[in-house]
């Protein structure tokens, strides 16, 4: 390797390593020159720190090399560490430096503050946009609470699956699917691992997660939805509730908590933002229908008896959960059957309402999950209520004819965790490669 | 929930359970009925626990509940876990019986015994196949190899990277992809992450990984490919040649033995396989060219130079790393430019051959990478060179124009991986529900 340790773990040493050798590869973040003197700051996807070449002291190739940096060329330096008043304290006397790429063009984006150029010129640039370190810590974040995931469920027990990404026949409604010309087949992308999760728990899992890409043809183009993003799911067998799915999945969100609690402090100040709140005596509960009443009352809104809630609704209801519950999440429970996909199980005393739930997070959706109907018949009665054709669903129902146990389960949207917990304005933001309607590249 | 813990759970601590009373759920595995004595074979994921129910020991509801009992019900039972001459040392003495669910169709594919069925009908029924214990270890073991792939990576220093499944343009060549009807554009499904791992390096984060779905299009049936794998995807900026993406990848591999070795054994003995060898020098490393002397002269196979292994020489190379280095790994490295895509980078000295490697496992490639073109006129050249159109890669292309540090990477199998260390004669039975050019459900 080039480079045997990252920028922060040379700051974080600085004690021992002052007065030796030390070699940083990097981007030239930014360069001043004064002429005898110059000072590249390096950037690492960790951290940065200056180079300081001065005639008399540094090599003349060094100063040459120097001389013609541009912004953002590849660089190595090497020389002696030796305290400084910068910011980190320290600073790398050059004694050589190796330019390995330089920009062919101008750069279309300047990478420091790049935050505050517009979102389109940030996306097609993307590859500057992120070494900015306002941005890639997004990303850093991003794969934290992945990995959070799974360190959480594997240790619940919980095995992780890879289902297939084209499929026969999608699983929320028909239309919102991408079609995919596979061979002589016509074939689909999933819109969730819905089926293959509870096909995953019926065939013996018994609990599963999976991280996957999920892909939805919706064609409106909102700063809250993408059409293709990265969905955390989960499916239990043997729960005796609902309830045991919310436990999961608040057991989750503590552990992100917790994650940003110890590792997170850096993201959270860098965008002025405070730890998510979740009260001890776990996320608050609200059946939507007594939410149809706070909304009124409280805030004026009407929603229609039975009718979801729309994205204002969620907003008032997050509003009400910070301020009255102090929670930054809230569960929404028991949603009308009308609203909710075929395969979600039915309350036993009120058939047209559900044992559902959706998690806000700051007033946004960010988890759907409930019961699902186990029972072959009762399933059978739910797609023939729904008006949905049985015959394209037979390769579902099929894995619910010998033996299923009692599921449930819930999808988490991955872009919208980060989103919330860094108050970012566009989800955009928080994907990498985002594709809407308007972008399949870059 | 309605089971508080697995039935290995309970064989583990039986000596502090038994005389007490324990709760099992899972599934009506094997029932021996004797008339006044049934004995019920509950299996879960974790494995299985003899319940005995006895007229005159076991309520008459739970005696009624057995006689209708069907194979592959789900059931909980309750009752004191007691001393018995099972394989277990212990059996659970019925004191209740829940059917939670019954089949309402015969099976018709048993479990007990389900790999000796043709994998057609495994693959159709699948959920039941699943449940034989000899089937969902090969799951559980991919699950363990996926885990381990990240958390080494993660140890090492890599982010995790989520990169977009719909794009523009094919990664390897123009035929092999499929299509997706994207609104009103042309798009198509992701081959691999190649160029958006690069992305992503360029983009500063430095060493990145993904575990995900690609899509390849090959009509060709074999019981070595699959439409849609799960691959598990490095790269790594800053290397100093290829032999560092090849130390990144043996890593992997000495963790997966590791593991194995920790947590592996039980699999393999029911496979009946060998730990893997790893000699403790390293994983042997053979340039193709000598590799075409070896095979002529050891095994009388001509291959002619310049040209790409087959799966025979492949073959034949893992058999010659088995007894002649003592080693089931094997990489060849050195392949010509000819047969390798448009970014790879070719030898400074030999221009017709490049910085690449395959990995050989048990004489399967489970691994492909080397040291990428990151220099931008290079990379020009390199398509020229190949015939391709610079025109429909300028969006890739792009991400080199700003300064590109060298890099590397590669990718491998997960159910390759999965299927060398059983030895399992079909990718099939390493992948929960396959795509081929027949199957897109269940």
């Amino acid at each position: 390797m080039l480079k045997d340790r990252f920028i922060a773990d040379i700051i974080a040493s600085k004690e021992s390593l002052v007065g030796g050798r030390v070699r940083v590869c990097g981007w030239a973040y930014r360069i001043r020159d004064l002429g005898r003197l110059k000072f590249i700051l390096v950037r690492d996807r960790s951290g940065v720190i200056q180079a300081t070449v001065k005639r008399g002291e540094s090599p003349e190739d060094a100063l040459r090399a120097a001389e013609d940096l541009k912004l953002e060329s590849v660089v190595c330096v090497e020389g002696e560490l030796r305290q400084a008043p910068t910011r980190e304290g320290v600073e790398v006397k050059v004694e050589r430096l190796e330019v390995l790429s330089t920009p062919v063009e101008p750069l279309p984006l300047e990478v420091e503050g790049s935050e505050k150029a517009s979102l389109p010129t940030r996306l097609k640039y993307r590859w500057l946009d992120i070494r900015n370190p306002m941005v890639s810590a997004i990303f850093e974040l991003e794969a934290m609470v992945a990995k959070v995931f799974r360190d959480y469920y594997w240790s619940q027990g919980f095995v992780e699956i890879f289902t297939p990404k084209i499929v026969a026949a999608g699983t929320e409604s028909g239309a919102e699917v991408f079609p995919v010309v596979y061979f002589d087949k016509t074939a689909f992308l999933a819109q969730s691992p819905q089926f293959y999760k509870q096909f995953a728990v019926i065939a013996g899992l018994e609990r599963v997660f999976e991280i996957g890409p999920v892909f939805r043809a919706e064609p409106h183009h909102t700063s809250r939805h993408l059409n293709e993003y990265h969905s955390l799911d989960i499916e239990v067998g043997f729960i005796e509730s609902y309830n045991d799915v919310m436990n999961y999945v608040e057991g989750f969100m503590r552990a992100i908590v917790r994650m940003l609690e110890e590792d997170g402090r850096r993201v959270l100040e860098l965008y002025g933002v405070e730890l998510p709140r979740i009260p001890a005596s776990g996320i608050p509960k609200i059946p939507l229908r007594k939410a149809y009443e706070i909304l009124e009352e409280k805030y004026g809104k009407k929603v229609e008896y039975g009718e979801d809630l729309d994205s204002e609704g969620e907003r008032l209801m997050g509003a009400y959960a910070g301020e009255e519950l102090d929670s930054d999440f809230v569960f929404i429970v028991e949603y009308p059957w009308k609203v909710r996909p075929f395969y979600t199980m039915r309350k036993d005393d009120e058939p047209s309402w559900t044992y559902s739930f959706d998690l806000l997070y700051r007033g946004l959706e960010i988890v759907t999950g409930g019961q699902r109907e186990h029972r072959y018949h009762r399933l059978l009665e739910n797609l023939r209520d729904k008006g949905l054709d049985a015959e394209s669903f037979q390769f579902y129902l099929d894995f619910f004819k010998h033996g299923a146990p009692p599921h449930g389960g819930a999808g988490m949207g991955l872009e919208r965790i980060v989103m919330q917990t860094l108050k970012l304005e566009n989800i955009r933001e928080a994907r990498m490669l985002p594709r809407d309607t308007e972008r399949i590249t870059p």
